[in-house]
């Protein structure tokens, strides 16, 4: 006979999932109900406004898809796109290349506008490709790329879209509730994000949000959407009703209990505290590892507070360190992604887990780890570093 | 600022989810570790292993995907099929419906094979499709239909596909761990179900497993799979290497540890045990409810122990009767899905809600809240048929 499994307790400090709120762990494993209850009918509609807000729209189709962010990604676009289609896709990082993929396999076309890893997406390089390929029906970008850092301008994007007559996918996976995503006010068409990153949540579910104009489109499409799972067209049934909710699948009740609690705790702090959290506890990571001398694989201008992606410094031994980290500290980091693997690590400070310990104990754990397999490294610096940036805030 | 959602405790006899395990909400609220932890690993090993058990079968990829049943409906079909195939799909309930839409979602052709709602599946039907379409690729049917509480008999209508060299696809969803499901025996392709029916854990996550022949088809395919979130391909690299995982996309981790313990749970009491404990449980409330006067939609060989579909007596309202029992008694029994709106109930007896208290409790209630709405049914020999069934036994 099998043991249950005790998973250890470590501190998350990858690209996600982020260390969960114990709240929220204590709020889905609440008892299940069922997914026609009056009751839960009324959570669904509480969770629907609450995602309005943090996504900061006014989308009558807000809702979380019953599966991870890759899923949400894959509404995205199985929704938007018909066969024969042309898709604008910028790329510069993982989660680029895996819109090309969904895209392709709606059967249409992208055409890709690349920018160097680790680069925001360069606008001028969009309105070129835009004003090269006038008949595309979508901008696609990320707006918080996970892989290597970087955050774009998804306002500036999304306006080159709209003013050229077309629809955006806008990728906010990593960076709702961690920096300022503001659907209306860019004028995003359908955009997606994740439970696990900034909200604390565990993972599974994706929160996405289309605008009247894309729900205009879904809703006249020539062909079925090519998944029955992800046809909004379906999902709205359950999920939409201003009356009778109809059953199309089996909702994950327990996930979206605990989606709602990471919805409250978001509220209670407020968006623009959240942000202001992020900021202040990046900032004091960073001016720890930059005195320990490592150094940011983006440009000040374009990081991500919360997914800090550093150069592994010379002489480190990638799995050796992020092993004894783990071992030894049980502290996660995330090793490099596509591109960028064996090259850098991603250094997580999302949600619950960017607080001040966090950030003293990634400090020291990376310099001890560091110094121990004999990397050249400045000792002794790091965390009077971050210390003084919480001095002086 | 909002209130957290505090669910009433409700006793779960409906379609599913049913009553969830209270061992199960506590290991899911354990802390959440990475997707790539070195613990993570084996805990996925430890599901699969568990998962081929319960599926009786040697099946390499099997494995759970990371979404509800019916992303693992649409995970057989779309890796499966390509543009073009033709597909016999048999249809005496609501899901083999979904069936023939996700068929025709992958650009592929259905020949559908129609039984009366509340029949199994009629093999001299299929077998007379098969000969009629021999060049069709694939037969899908469902082995238990949750929409009328039939069971159709999977070792001979695997049989049937086997024999015309055609792959099988089969819907457990509702069987699984309830009744006989023996994947290697029937020689069936590709399989799914769902974790929140006989085996009471939440919703949310579909085990799937596929034969050597149908992982042969998967990996020779012409085009790509049209999903890439339910690419085996991909999937696999996460869940199914001997040596490095690969991300493919973050898995639902506390969801998982759930399963875990469902599968543990299932394991400690033995796949005979439980299925003799759903037909016990059956019976009893069988005999109580044909004592007061209720019938059965499918007939005695048929019917699904864990999902008994009874017609909706003269003179009583559908949804005054089910009203009553979720407020006075916090009782969930499920509404006629379908064709059968309206006209049936569906109580289920699943998991760790196939018990003696349940089936008294659900007696009692419906006794109680049919008399009371002047329904004209025999009073006060309903509990005493089930207790009847439980002293002979």
């Amino acid at each position: 006979m099998t043991q249950p499994f005790h998973p250890p307790q470590r501190t998350l400090m990858g690209p996600g999932p982020s260390d969960v709120n114990p709240r929220i762990l204590e709020a889905m494993s609440r008892p299940t109900i069922g997914h026609l209850d009056p009751q839960f009918i009324t959570l669904m509609d509480d969770i629907k406004a609450k995602l309005q807000w943090v996504f900061q729209t006014k989308n009558a189709l807000t809702l979380p898809i019953s599966a991870p962010g890759s899923a949400g990604m894959e509404a995205c676009f199985v929704n938007l796109l018909e066969a024969g289609d042309k898709v604008i896709v910028c790329q510069n990082g993982v989660f680029g290349g895996r819109m090309k993929e969904n895209v392709e396999r709606c059967g249409a076309t992208a055409v890709m506008v690349e920018n160097a890893w680790g680069e925001p997406v360069d606008p001028a390089k969009v309105a070129a490709a835009i004003a090269a390929h006038p008949d595309a029906k979508v901008l696609a970008f990320v707006h918080a790329e996970t892989s290597t850092g970087a955050q774009s301008d998804a306002k500036a994007l999304c306006a080159l879209a709209t003013k050229a007559g077309m629809l955006s996918i806008v990728d906010t996976v990593t960076s709702l509730a961690g920096t300022v995503v503001a659907v209306d006010e860019w004028g995003a068409d359908a955009v997606y994000s994740g439970t696990q990153k900034c909200m604390s949540c565990v993972p599974g579910i994706s929160p996405v949000t289309f605008s009247p104009k894309a729900v205009e489109v879904i809703q006249n499409r020539k062909s079925k959407v090519q998944s029955w799972f992800l046809d909004m067209n379906l999902v709205v049934a359950y999920w939409g009703g201003e009356t009778k909710r109809t059953y199309h699948h089996t909702a994950p009740i327990n996930a979206l209990y605990a989606l709602h609690e990471a919805l409250c705790i978001v509220e209670e702090e407020g968006l623009e505290a959240s942000w202001a959290r992020h900021a202040l506890h990046h900032k004091a990571l960073a001016a720890g590892l930059e005195a320990m001398g490592i150094s940011f694989v983006v440009d000040e201008p374009y990081r991500l507070p919360q997914l800090n992606t550093i150069n592994i410094p010379a002489g480190a031994d990638d799995i050796a360190v992020r092993s004894a980290l783990l071992q030894e500290y049980s502290l996660e980091i995330g090793a490099g992604l596509g591109a960028l693997a064996g090259k850098t690590w991603r250094i997580g400070l999302m949600g619950h887990a960017a607080n001040r310990k966090n950030v003293l104990l990634c400090l020291d754990a990376l310099e001890n780890v560091l110094a121990g397999q004999g990397v050249a490294i400045n000792c002794g610096v790091a965390a009077q570093a971050a210390i003084q940036v919480y001095k002086n805030t």
